[in-house]
C-alpha cells in the first residue's frame, strides 16, 4: 500500500500561478455584512444577460437527462453566418479559458516558447506552464502601446506560438490593424492567437478582431467569447475562427461534451440578440466618458479604453484605496496582479453603478471634503 | 507571411482516435424522416433531470451575467457533505470527461504508462495520449470480470496510473471489494482512478464506490457524475473525491472557471433529490429484469450488470441489427467500438422504451413471425 501522499505531481505543476478571480458579491456580503455589494471587477455585462438567451434557456430545460451536441451543430453554424466563414472553420469550447488549453495542447511540446503581451490575460501562460512550454513575456511600450518590433524581437526557434490580446486584458489598448499586418507579414511558421474577447466594445477605425487575417489564409485563430458584451458568463462559452486545418488539429484534443447544452441554446439566440448588444455597446460608451470626466476632474491619470474596463493610476497606496472601495461595497480588480501596484482595474458599470463608485472614490480620495 | 497549414501539431495527437457519441435524437430523425426517435444509446437517465435541478436553474437565470463561483463552493461543500468528506477533497468539473483530462494533466509525462481494463470507456485513453502517456490496455477474463492478477502484471516502473471502471462500461461489471483491495495492497506510488459514474445503480454485497479506500488514506480519487442517475447530463458536470493533497495538485491545472452556474446550481438541487434517485433506481431494476427475460426468450447471451446499460451478443450481424434498429427509431451502440462487433450496448429506458426495443429486436430477429 502507498499513502495518497506518495503520489507525485509533474515537475511544471510548480511554475503555475493560481488564478485569482475577482471576488464574487456573496462572498463579499458574507465576509464584511453588506447588503450593497457590485461588482465592477471581471469584465461582465452590467445590464445583465441577453434577454433572448435567458428565454431560450427556459424553454429547454425538460432535456437536461441528455447528453449536449458533441458537434454543437447549431451554434456553431450560427456563428458561422454571423462571421461569414465555414462552420468547420469554427471551434466552440468552455468559455475561452478552455480554447486557450486547448490551443496549447494541440501545438506545444515541452521546452516551446510562447511569445505574451506584458501585461496581459494570464490564462496564456497557464496553458503554457500545463504543456511544459517556456512564457516569453514582451512588455508594452510606454502609455501600454503594442511594441511589434520587440515582439519580433522576442522570436526564437523554438517560438511556436503568440498572443496578441486586443483590446488588451487589463489595459484596453489595442493593435492597430496596420502593425498586425506587419507582425504577420514576419513570422514563419508560428500560429497567432489573436484575443478579440473584448472587440465588440471597439469601435476604433484601424482596429482588427483578427478575422480579416483568418480569411487571407494567415496562421490566425481569432478568439471570441459570449461572457462580455452578450452577458452570459455564467453559462461558460467562447470560440475560435481559423482556417479548417487549425481547427480540425484542435478539435483532436476537445473532450466531446464541453459544451453544455444551455450554453449553446444561449449562445445561439444571444447572438441573434443585436438589441442587447447595442444598448450594452451604447452603455458601456456612456459610461466610459463618465468615468474619463471624474477620473480627470479627480487628477488620476487612466489609459484610454477599447473595452469595457478602464486601467487607472489611483497612486502609491493602490492597494489601500482597492481595500477601501471593497469595504464600501465595491468590488475592482487590484492591479498587484499584472505588476502594477498603483493601478486599479474598474470594469465600466450602469449609471447608477459608475455614480456610486466616483462618489466613493472621491470620498477616499479626499476624505476631509 | 505563412499559410495556415504549415503550422504544425503535436505528434502524440495522431494516436487520438475521434470519440463517436450516440446519435442525437434530432440528428437520427432528420436523416431518416422519423417522428419517433428513443435513444437508448448514452447511459442517460430515461426518466428525465432531477426535478428538483431543474427547479433551481429555473429560478437563478437572472445573474448568468456574472462568472461562476470558481471555487464551486456551494456544490462542494454539498458533495462534502453527503459522503462524509471535507470540501477540500472534492473538485468538480465539466462532467467526469474533465476530469480525467486534469488528472492526465497533472500526473502524467510524455512516457509515462497508464493501465486501463479492456473494453472500457475511452476518456481514460484520450487523457493519456494528450499527455504523450502510453496506454497499456489488460483484457478482461471471461465474461468481462476484472482480473487482479493481469492488472498486476502489467505494472511497469513508468506506471503512473490504473484506471479501475466500475460498473465498467460498456460491460456493466463490477470489481469486488475484495479484489480491489488486494489491488491496492501490491501497489507502489501508483496511483487508481475509480471511475464510480454507475455505482448508484449498483447494490450488491461486496461492491464498493472506492470511497472506503479514499478514507484509508489510499492512493484514490473516486469519480462520480450528475450526468447518469442524477439525469443532468446535458449541465455538464461531474466530480472527485480524493485526498487533499490529490484534489491540490489536480486544482493547479484546472481552468478557474471549468463549472458553470446552472450546473453548480443543479447539482446542488439533484444530489438532495432522493426521490427522484429512488424513482430512478427502481426503474432501472425492474428495466433490467424486462429485458433480461426477453434477452433469454430470444436466445441472445448478456452480460448481467451492475449499471443503467446492458451488453448483449445479437450474433455475427450485429452491424446489420444496430442499423435496422436505427432505421426503426431505435438508437443504440454498436459493440464495434469495443471491438465487440457481435454486441451492442443498450441502455435501460422507461417501460414502454424498453417494450418498444423488445418488440422491435424480436421482429428483427424472427422477421417472419
Amino acid at each position: 500500500m502507498t499513502n495518497s501522499s506518495n503520489i507525485k505531481t509533474r515537475k511544471t505543476l510548480d511554475v503555475i500561478q493560481p488564478y485569482s478571480p475577482g471576488k464574487p458579491i456573496w462572498e463579499v456580503q458574507k465576509e464584511l455584512g453588506l447588503d450593497r455589494v457590485i461588482k465592477m471587477a471581471s469584465n461582465e455585462n452590467p445590464l445583465g444577460p441577453s434577454p433572448k438567451a435567458v428565454k431560450a434557456i427556459q424553454e429547454s430545460l425538460a432535456d437536461l437527462n441528455r447528453y449536449p451536441d458533441a458537434d454543437a451543430s447549431v451554434l456553431r453554424q450560427a456563428i458561422a453566418e454571423q462571421y461569414g466563414v465555414a462552420k468547420q472553420q469554427v471551434i466552440t469550447t468552455n468559455g475561452a479559458d478552455e480554447l486557450i488549453t486547448l490551443i496549447s495542447e494541440a501545438f506545444l511540446e515541452q521546452g516551446d516558447e510562447i511569445i505574451v503581451p506584458s501585461p496581459s490575460f494570464s490564462e496564456y501562460d497557464f496553458g503554457a506552464h500545463i504543456m511544459g512550454a517556456v512564457v516569453k513575456q514582451v512588455p508594452f511600450n510606454e502609455g501600454f502601446q503594442y511594441n511589434v518590433d520587440k515582439l519580433l524581437e522576442a522570436i526564437t526557434e523554438k517560438t511556436k506560438i503568440i498572443y496578441i490580446c486586443s483590446p488588451n486584458n487589463p489595459t484596453g489598448t489595442y493593435i492597430a490593424k496596420k502593425e498586425m499586418a506587419r507582425l504577420l507579414a514576419e513570422l514563419k511558421d508560428i500560429l497567432v492567437v489573436f484575443d478579440g474577447a473584448y472587440s465588440q466594445f471597439a469601435d476604433e477605425e484601424d482596429y482588427t478582431d483578427g478575422l480579416e487575417f483568418v480569411a487571407e489564409g494567415q496562421p490566425v485563430i481569432a478568439l471570441q467569447t459570449f461572457s462580455k458584451i452578450y452577458g452570459i458568463a455564467g453559462v461558460r462559452i467562447g470560440f475560435g475562427i481559423a482556417s479548417e486545418e487549425i481547427i480540425k488539429s484542435i478539435l483532436k484534443v476537445k473532450e466531446p461534451f464541453n459544451v453544455n447544452t444551455l450554453a449553446q441554446i444561449a449562445a445561439s439566440a444571444a447572438i441573434t440578440d443585436t438589441e442587447h448588444v447595442t444598448a450594452s455597446f451604447n452603455a458601456n460608451k456612456k459610461g466610459r466618458n463618465f468615468l474619463y470626466k471624474n477620473f480627470e476632474r479627480l487628477g488620476l491619470h487612466y489609459t484610454e479604453t477599447t473595452a469595457n474596463f478602464i486601467l487607472v493610476q489611483v497612486g502609491p497606496n493602490g492597494e489601500d484605496i482597492y481595500q477601501q472601495l471593497m469595504a464600501k461595497g465595491i468590488i475592482v480588480r487590484y492591479g498587484k496582479t499584472w505588476g502594477l501596484p498603483e493601478h486599479i482595474r474598474v470594469t465600466i458599470g450602469t449609471d447608477e453603478e459608475n455614480e456610486f463608485f466616483i462618489d466613493t472614490l472621491t470620498e477616499i480620495l479626499n476624505p476631509l471634503k
